[in-house]
């Protein structure tokens, strides 16, 4: 019980501060923490709350499938079963999806390519690239309105503890070992996308 | 009694969320929620007010006409009779009137058209519409200066209980059931009207 | 004395709001509120401090030539004697001056022209003109490096009890009867700033 | 001790308020403040921490080769190299290195000339220049991925007890002889970047 608390606690923090930069518009944004792993469960966000607040209701806990572990009256994420494709393929401990208006705008500028490449950034040495020229990708998605379809496609992306893919028109989802790196996975690339776009202007 | 109180706090909650954004230039902007339906009284904001500011004098209860419905030196926003119009026309429970730079530089940009529509947007599910094609639309109305002109091309549009018009040059203003869907629908407009801006200077 | 600890909080808050907006890079801006008519005394801010914080030293007492009306270790700001201006030749009781990204734009872009006019804007409205079409123009002066000459240039635009003067790359000076009109026309006048650029982006 | 704690509480009220402005994306950024000159020692940031948390280990104390001079498990900042040649070099006092959109993408469109000059720009002030057409210079080198290296070319620039400089798609470096004056320099060089790239589009 102890060890939900803390899980608790870091996914709060996280909810608090995306929330006080805006990155959850219109209920938007979904975010999630493994608890444990035998048996598999995670805390996710409750569907439809206000990100701004902070109740005992923000998060439930959810088993592997992504379905409630406990009697609740909660509602798991629409999305929720992306999360599960994280936890179920992955050593991910954290994973965290947002809208932002830049990371929607790289989304419909590449997506006809179908991913966007970064290189010559310090920044990307957030991702553990320390080389001078390294490179960091992240696939762009269609956004597939049936969410177990969205899922597919999602999961083709993700095979490693951390990473990234962004969805069209919709937003991104990032996952790390654990809380700190699945936020710093996530800032790193808001930061990319920020810095591409402003540069674009002058090119 | 109870119920005024609640109103009250759920209002105060938004008028500060709004007010940490800066959506409140100027002191402009006006916000409303419905208290009872029998007699129908709903609080407004009080014109002229720094909404930075928290005080008993934020807001005020009037009538289904937007007269004080009680005796008071405080006098309801100039602009009250666009939240009259929503109460009387439909179900709404909360209402919400913002200037925002972008909302204001949508508005003259498709002012001459009358309307803008969005589609292949994620936050559209805000609105209720979950398909994959959903496309919404928000009417522009021009900013008639006689408020009652204002109101009666303001009322052709307020047909449903949850909704959103935009006047030119002048702002936003939505309606939902209640407070949550209201500024649901506040939120992902001003998603929708940011996102739009930025991927037109890359086309 | 109540009443010198009355004008010191009111200023005091209106330094707190625009510091969070970061509208004092720098160390910049400056603010004066007035207090007494006779004799004539304003405070000001005292010169090179973090704006962020909040101190005993914030502010001083000045006379109507600008210098210190008590014995104080503090240093008016520079640019006490554009606030003498303001309150030797009208009823202001409160004067903003305050450096932001898009005043220093438009003061660049317009310098030349001399002063820019804004027309057909509901936020026109804060400044007190309630027409349609009701325009609102404001000076734009030289930076003149020597203080007395900069007044001077600046002087030939205080005739009314409210009003504002832009600074070409320096800033926005701006005064009202009170804390709540010389914050609402800052406001105004910022809004307006902001909007026109970014509608001009797209013209 | 008591001018340890001293100087700690001076750069973690600078962090503080860094954060705030999310100048510290995805655990990047580095601080350091000086706290003796015999031995020399200075407070360093801690390697990769979420700068948005207030800890006991966000900073630790080291010597003027910039290794910890207590035990601790603590690691000093990669970048402390950086830090160290400019307390070796000059009476500087404290130190600041961010990185921003703004910063970076200014560092990538005139990194090829090796530095920007700003001119007519009143902030320009705050580096302590007062002719009416004061210039600032601010040099931009090359992101060498080896830190020694990096140090080398970033030490060719480090001759005064306050200056800056910017690192190509990386960030800026600034140092003062006190806390106040970093900060102050950071923030007329962030609002000078802003002010180019805006002006810029409408040029």
């Amino acid at each position: 019980m102890e060890l939900f608390q803390q899980r608790w606690n870091e996914l709060a923090a996280i909810k608090r501060e995306l929330a006080e930069r805006d990155w959850f518009p219109a209920t938007s944004g979904n975010l999630a923490i493994k608890v444990d792993d035998e048996p598999a469960t995670f805390l996710v966000t409750a569907s439809g709350k206000d990100k701004r607040k902070e109740t005992e209701e923000d998060f439930l806990l959810v088993n592997s499938k992504g379905e409630p572990a406990t009697d609740t009256k909660l509602k798991p994420s629409a999305e929720t079963l992306l999360h599960v494709e994280i936890y179920q393929r992955t050593n991910a401990g954290c994973s965290l999806h947002v809208h932002t208006v830049d990371n929607n705008v790289i989304s419909e500028l590449y997506g006809d390519i179908g991913s966007i490449q970064f290189t010559g950034q310090e920044i990307i040495k957030a991702f553990g690239l320390w080389e001078e020229d390294a490179m960091i990708s992240i696939p762009i998605i269609p956004n597939f309105a049936h969410i177990p379809a969205l899922a597919t496609a999602f999961s083709e992306h993700v095979k490693t503890d951390a990473g990234a893919v962004l969805i069209r028109n919709h937003g991104i989802t990032v996952w790390g070992r654990n809380a700190l790196e699945a936020k710093k996975y996530l800032e790193a690339f808001e930061f990319l996308f920020s810095y591409h776009l402003k540069l674009r202007l002058f090119r």
